[in-house]
């Protein structure tokens, strides 16, 4: 017999991929212009010049032997260097180079942890709506993922229901501000409250509770709001950051754990990430974009693109009806459905060639997902579209 | 708690990378010269020139958001396809691009595979000397490694040994043709027997016994050694392919796993390669990476360096009165100790400044490996070196 839990996972397309699937075969049938495609996180802003120009010139000007050789698994030490340095020049974290550790991306990095921290049997708490891979990877690390409802109407974190969550069995919270599906970013006053909670009960329990950031939409903020860096609030942290966002890389598969040094035990939970990362087999995170972030750390793709497109949907969907939170980050609108039923709401949708996500995959069955990291020429197109949808429900 | 297993796993460093940072240490002291450091399997033969002409000319040359975007999980279908046609040209495997699934490399390859077919408690048989890091999957995703001693003088599989050791547990065998460390490659009528038997205890357990064939040094193999293409002998077989040595890209993290299309079950292990590559945290294989190998599927670096290399060090080697199997392949060279103890000839060996890696590791306790991998000046300057070795043993 095969591992029929990885069989199983294999065979269940997640409904955003099942969603984006159905909208292949309805542009083929009907023309790609005339469907509005809301279903994928992939970002559609270029990512910026300097990469294209940084890749170029380290092909151009690198020993090919030491460009594409291993690096060491925690990565090149320069590059870590270029990291450590930066974060501590935005936040005064303190940290050294051997507080990064490398990794293929946001993914990679939740495993790594993941696998680090957990042992059969753990929970891990997350604020639902959350990313549904969380669940993927909690499960393969032998952990139980507990999922808490966040407050109605901003999604900010239900501290009471948190509290009820929290056992002798929590391992880890992850957060994951701007948060993807609803583009929520927590409050300094939340985060600061979630701190003290987390502190409190790693006491009562005698076992520290980990606090996992992560942090791939960190970059991506409108309107000056602030992400606070969890390092500067909890010793228990790591970060999971990923360049697949900030600089439109997804597919290439880069980016880094941050341990903080301010952690007690900080050498030991290192040490659990390389050995993660091994068993994982993830020998080393790519190397020639390890060499790219070294020259590239502190840009970003052309984010005013998204808040253009958040602020024309978030206007047009309000103006006719729907409920929706503005987000202040990410590049996703989590909107209410009309009649409470995400699934009902995504179907009578696409009657109107509208591909929105069905939000129960991500814990919360009464909304759907808006991914705005498409063409702002498509959202104008759909907005009747939109507006017919708003008015079959008499909004 | 942390995750104990994994913390262990970070703290204790391989023998080989010990090594090779007493090695930088010993550099440091008497000169880069001066040491003769045969520790570590990164190709010194640089990425053959087409390498770069197409890197160069996909990032020229293609839009970034399709270069640098999300590949689907499996990889990008028309690279798929140009893998599944090269394989079908040499080896008329009848393959088409949904037996291939993109990763990042070899470790890659044989962790989503394993996930994909082990369940708790089943048992993995491997050949010694084997590649280290088969023990610390295996354990990773549930199974025990059983390591089945090979024949002496020639390192080719010892049948007897192999009969014993094959159970109800086994879920799947591991060859690694031509070896790391050994250097030996199968020869055909060792395969067909492998196969002959593994059919024979599917039959007898009534359950299939999984042939995976980790294959990054396939294409380096010396004086027209042909190495069996397992598809064509064993149903139950996987190929996990790595461009790594092939292409010295170590680094990048580039490579395949390809499921035989005549294997009865073969859509359900391909469901729980999707599915344990997803539970690992891969998302997809380096999308320019992808890009690359569509372009250079067929090409090498150079391989005729590493033959010189064996050439020199074989025939020297032998000449002082070393006992060493001459290796079709790969580029390493497992050298018997003479007084039997490993560590105690690596100990010895690093008096004279070569530095060797004990084979214990590889469970061998007899031997040390040699990589050749090293720039062919190296090698000469430390024949004098093993030449005064051997003296200090007599031989």
């Amino acid at each position: 017999m095969l591992n029929q839990e990885n069989v199983k996972l294999g065979k269940v397309r997640s409904s955003i991929r099942e969603l984006f699937e159905y909208g292949k075969k309805r542009k083929a049938e009907i023309g790609e212009e005339n469907v509005f495609d809301f279903s994928l996180g992939n970002p559609n802003v270029p990512a910026p010049e300097e990469v294209k120009t940084a890749l170029a010139d380290i092909i151009a000007h690198t020993d090919p032997i030491a460009l594409h050789g291993y690096t060491s698994a925690t990565g090149a030490y320069e590059v870590r260097k270029v990291i450590s340095d930066y974060i501590n020049s935005r936040f005064d974290a303190g940290l050294d180079p051997d507080c990064i550790y490398m990794t293929c991306g946001a993914a990679a990095s939740l495993t790594i942890t993941l696998n680090a921290l957990v042992n059969t049997g753990d929970e891990v708490i997350v604020f639902a709506p959350y990313f549904p891979e969380y669940k993927v990877f909690s499960s393969h690390a032998g952990a139980k993922l507990i999922a808490v409802e966040s407050l109605d109407g901003t999604f900010q974190i239900d501290f009471g229901k948190l509290e009820a969550a929290l056992s002798s069995k929590t391992k880890a919270v992850i957060i994951n501000s701007p948060n993807n599906p609803s583009g929520v970013v927590y409050t300094k006053a939340a985060v600061e409250k979630l701190c003290r909670l987390l502190k409190e009960y790693s006491l009562k329990y005698g076992n520290p509770i980990y606090l996992i950031s992560d942090e791939p939409y960190r970059e991506l903020v409108y309107d000056g709001a602030e992400v606070p860096f969890i390092m500067n609030y909890y010793e228990e942290s790591i970060v999971c950051y990923s360049y697949s966002k900030s600089l439109s890389l997804a597919g290439e598969r880069i980016g880094y754990i941050a341990v903080n040094a301010k952690m007690p035990d900080s050498a030991e939970v290192y040490a659990g990430i390389c050995g993660a990362g091994r068993a994982l087999g993830f020998v080393c995170a790519p190397s020639l974009f390890q060499r790219l972030i070294q020259r590239v750390y502190d840009k970003t793709s052309d984010i005013s693109i998204y808040k253009a497109n958040r602020d024309l949907l978030c206007s047009a969907l309000t103006e006719y009806g729907f409920t929706v939170v503005k987000p202040d980050g990410a590049f996703y609108l989590f909107v209410k459905a009309p009649k409470g039923d995400g699934a009902a709401f995504a179907g009578r949708a696409k009657k109107y060639e509208l591909l929105l996500v069905d939000g129960k995959d991500f814990g919360c069955a009464g909304y759907v997902r808006i991914s705005f990291c498409v063409a702002t020429e498509m959202i104008k197109k759909s907005l009747s579209a939109f507006k017919a949808l708003a008015e079959s429900y008499n909004l």
